[in-house]
């Protein structure tokens, strides 16, 4: 890390009275002491680059220079990936993760090829005959094309391209009748993709034959024009991501080769049509992304936690004690409020994404539901998510006016939070599907059949008594509290359902008119997810006495803090009553005040490079003054004392009513 | 209004469901029918301008491209003003009221004239002697200098700039002693204003003599150029009102003349000084513009939730029913809870904001408590804004990833909506102050004195025994129940401060170690204050018995809908139990159900102009898919087939492997 030489007085102060080593709590985020030394060495042989370097930040770019501007930058970083990749031999998926965050900080607001390595490659990998991986799939790894992949939203039935198979050239006809059928949002299609694998309604000799996957060219290899029939640009811009490149897509009698359809599970010898043995298949290539993503949450928030947490350190504002200097705001506890749930947030969130990686990898293949979705990443997402960007633009206004700066970098976390709340699966559309299986598995329970394990206390609450027991402020009880309140709500959300069928509705309509307290049963659900599995991992992790005390205090703050934000279910479903909200009040506050020592050490110890983290407010050495000036400097409206609109509209103006 | 012939069929749909009719509802929102044409006319008048038509979306331009777009529009669109008030003469507040919002939403960015109407003038108003005023009051308001105001943060008294009077040359002498004592954000500084008030600390013959305020010049009146000493530049992007211009602005021995000081306060004959009469007039001219931020919060609202609601009825997406076509969203349960209950929250602000309104205009001054700060403000100002920034956030989020595009214009609201959560007094600290006048009026009613009438609640409190009646489900009794919660969460916090007190802590330091108990005692006051207001004026308005239920249903949805988010405050503090919650619920989805058909009427009633709203998604039209295409057509990269990044960076790339 840098000297210590320059760092602000008020940092380095932080740093003296931390109670543990922050560096045992970097070993332990990044998996052991020879990781962490890998990832020392990947960041420096990346962040090093002078070409990997923004001149001017993108901010103060247009629209069209912070795309030109990214794709130079990508090419750079692609290529020195491939010179890693040749130099290193084999690439563990650890590493692969370590190579793909260092991407992602270097192309902040998005890769513009990213979809190629976790979409287009593996789409060929699930879905690709040996002949069509031999041809394809080389030339997607090595770079020598860029592939994105279509999504097609929550209803796939309702996908209206149309791919018509002629027998006499053999070849499809791909289609897309309506305006409203465009291909819109795939990433990298706008300008940057020559190949996409795409979605559309298979038909031969006259029949429907459901969806299949086709590998279709978009622009010439050579000038990169468009196809002939192919429709394509960019949709414009965006709350964040700027550098995804976003495209629309649309087909006018596009034709393509007949094995251009991948069909690893389907035939098409003649026109006649032999189905594929599993539908759910075709879901496989996006699973890794989702997997990705809950760990992308966790990453945003702990960032965004490191940036308000060093600098409410640094910044110094009004007066506690009448006549003292102005306190630093991390002393205030409404300060402490905003920021500390929010980094036990992030380690509880990434606690869970490693239960779903596991999960993933264990299996390699994701465990589905009866209507083909991963139980596990649905259950985690909607939850991790939302509560990821919400506690991102927390800590943003928790930094007053410097965190609505750009140069703050809240701003680029959030677009890319907050994006995550909608793609890769809607958030109310995931919970509804959670709820889904949670009414199913309470039925299970009922009629006495076992459930698995991260749902059993569903059968559990059936035989217990809410108010069998005292309230007692431990954590184990706390637990067990949340899994009343989940089980709780979902015997209420299925009563609620039953009452409106049992009135003479359509169970769709039911469904419809219940939906609200579904979606609160899977949110109940998925927070009773988090805390036992943050709870439960805490305490199996082998450290220091001095660590372990804040990680315990951690993972108690996010319970009772998670608790108290959703005390109205508690006082409703657990044996908590009113008399009990004061104790708990206390024990939080206690909390906060007993990590407030600790708060830098802790962010210390996620020990994101000052490259990650890309903010005038969190750089390590605290210098946030000095960097606020140094980041206006760079606004080219600076590098001039008179910008030339004041003497083509001020000045005329001014002097019009002379 | 548009015709009907272009107008997408699922909105006309629904406009002929409606029960009642918008235009009733637009009178009741613009005050009359002669206001509403005299707003349709100066509508006209300024957006007809093909002058004030944006060629590119500002959102595609780079940071100085809008900067120099923006200034044209401003000069522009200013010019038009000083013509109309030439033309229409004596111009009333409402008018007033009028011209300022068809100026943001030609200026939706931000206006970089705006603080020379609503600070500068006022502090000259407000501070200038009449020499002072008939000086430079005249070239204000005509705009022969644009001026802006300098802020001064929470704490006033760390206030670092001085002003050391010279009595040889009878000048004042600027500095700036420190990088962080440089003043930052000033509206308008970074290349726009030539003049400025700034406060700073005034020594004369060696003594502090406390805050004064002085006319700076800050660029020459005819080369822009700074003036001798001025520090001056723009601080950077932003997250919104990129248009601002916000500037940094420093002082090196700048010397000004004696009678540039604001003295109509205080005087300054020879050196020798005396003290204003009252500091408190200081802070009048900020009063104005907070007024207004109330008024804004709640059309940022209402914006947001039209844009949202008419989206919603031209998007169809998934399946209810197996087999039958896919819905519009707008009739999934969870899209009403996510957008109706903003559509309801946007009229409880405006109401709790013309309630304030009425509170300044009819005694001029803002009533202030004994720390000089304007409780009515305070009170409705943190609970507002933040909540109007999270609706059109949760609107945008509802809108899936079409909401994430900048041309929904939903980031624009947002960044203008969150920006009032910090600037004006940032949320928390007013939050504490009013819990600061909360626990005072608490001891009061204590002590047996007679409560003013929107605290009066914590007097009957006293004598109230929470369990002494059974729950009701009637709005009388919901009310009472909002009240009952806010008193019993000052008597907590004010029980959990003293107890801190009383085991030996500091007052200053039992304060901040309570103040997250505080904060929500204000956010329950305030609260209870919209509830009340919004439910009071509703049953007052005289209109059609069709509009009137409509109306009160909204007014019934927020009461419901803010009780069930906090149903643990009730669970706990009112004599609503567990077995409430279900009849509640329902009650709230009924309401839901009742308002679906009409809630495209509704944000019709509110009858935004699309130049207004700014939104592909929201046009009175409809025109959804028609509007973003037109929107991507607009995209500078979407002029050439193929960007040069293909030739420059991406084909050598892409062959380097071969």
């Amino acid at each position: 890390m840098d000297s210590n030489k320059t760092v602000n007085p008020d940092l380095k102060n932080e740093r003296q009275k931390c109670t543990f080593n922050p560096l045992e709590l970097t070993y332990l985020v990044y998996e052991g002491r020879d990781r962490n030394k890998q990832r020392k060495e990947i960041e420096n042989f990346f962040f090093s680059d002078p070409d990997l370097q923004d001149k001017v930040p993108l901010d103060f770019l247009s629209h069209k220079e912070k795309y030109e501007e990214t794709i130079r930058k990508a090419c750079v970083i692609h290529k020195k990936l491939l010179e890693y990749r040749s130099i290193a031999g084999h690439i563990d998926s650890e590493t692969e993760k370590l190579l793909q965050s260092v991407i992602a900080a270097v192309l902040k607001d998005g890769n513009p090829f990213g979809l190629n390595t976790v979409m287009f490659v593996p789409a060929l990998l699930g879905q690709g005959t040996p002949e069509q991986q031999s041809k394809w799939l080389k030339r997607a790894i090595k770079y020598e094309i860029i592939g994105t992949e279509l999504g097609h939203g929550t209803f796939i039935r309702g996908l209206e391209t149309t791919a018509h198979y002629d027998p006499n050239t053999q070849e499809f006809i791909l289609n897309s009748p309506t305006l409203s059928s465009y291909k819109w949002w795939m990433p990298s299609m706008g300008h940057t993709a020559n190949y996409a694998v795409v979605m559309a309604q298979l038909y031969t000799q006259g029949v429907r034959r459901g969806i299949h996957l086709f590998i279709v060219q978009i622009r010439d290899e050579e000038t990169h024009e468009p196809m002939p029939g192919i429709k394509v640009g960019e949709i414009g811009t965006k709350v964040g991501m700027h550098a995804i490149n976003n495209g629309y897509l649309g087909f006018e009698n596009v034709r393509i080769p007949r094995n251009r359809m991948l069909m690893k599970n389907a035939q098409l010898p003649d026109g006649s049509y032999v189905k594929a043995p599993s539908d759910k298949l075709t879901y496989g290539a996006m699973m890794f992304v989702r997997v990705i993503m809950l760990q992308g949450a966790a990453a945003q928030l702990a960032q965004a936690s490191t940036i308000a947490i060093r600098y409410s350190v640094v910044r110094r504002q009004s007066e506690m004690k009448p006549g003292e200097p102005e306190p630093q705001i991390l002393d205030y506890r409404t300060q402490q409020y905003k920021l500390f749930p929010n980094l036990a947030t992030s380690l509880a969130i990434k606690q869970s994404a490693s239960f779903v990686w596991k999960m993933y990898t264990d299996n390699f293949v994701i465990k589905f539901d009866s209507s083909g979705n991963s139980i596990f990443y649905e259950r985690a997402k909607a939850v991790c998510t939302s509560t990821a960007a919400q506690g991102v633009e927390t800590c943003r206004l928790s930094c007053g006016g410097h965190g609505y700066m750009t140069c703050s970098n809240f701003s680029c976390i959030y677009g890319v939070a907050t994006a995550s709340c909608t793609y890769e699966g809607e958030n109310t559309v995931l919970l509804l599907q959670t709820a889904r299986y949670l009414m199913k598995a309470w039925q299970q329970a009922v009629s006495g059949v076992n459930l698995t394990p991260t749902v059993a206390y569903l059968k559990e609450a059936l035989s217990e008594r809410k108010s069998s027991q005292q309230w007692e402020n431990s954590i184990p009880h706390i637990v067990k509290a949340f899994q009343r309140v989940s089980a709780g709500k979902v015997r209420m959300g299925l009563k609620s359902l039953q009452k409106r069928i049992n009135g003479g509705f359509a169970p769709e309509v039911a469904w419809n008119s219940t939906s609200i307290e579904l979606a609160e049963c899977a949110e109940a659900h998925a927070r009773t997810f988090l805390v036992e599995t943050f709870i439960k991992r805490i305490a199996e992790i082998n450290c220091s006495v001095a660590l372990k005390t804040v990680l315990v205090q951690l993972s108690e703050l996010f319970a009772i803090y998670t608790l108290l934000r959703n005390k109205g279910d508690f006082l409703a479903f657990s044996n908590m009553t009113p008399q009990d909200i004061s104790g708990l009040q206390v024990w939080m506050e206690n909390l906060l005040e007993a990590l407030r020592p600790n708060a830098v050490g802790i962010v210390d110890g996620f020990d994101f490079h000052d490259r990650v983290l890309s903010s005038a407010l969190g750089a390590y050495d605290g210098r946030v003054y000095e960097r606020l000036f140094e980041e206006a400097s760079k606004s080219p409206l600076n590098k001039e004392t008179v910008n030339q609109s004041f003497h083509k509209y001020l000045k005329p103006f001014l002097k019009s009513s002379l």
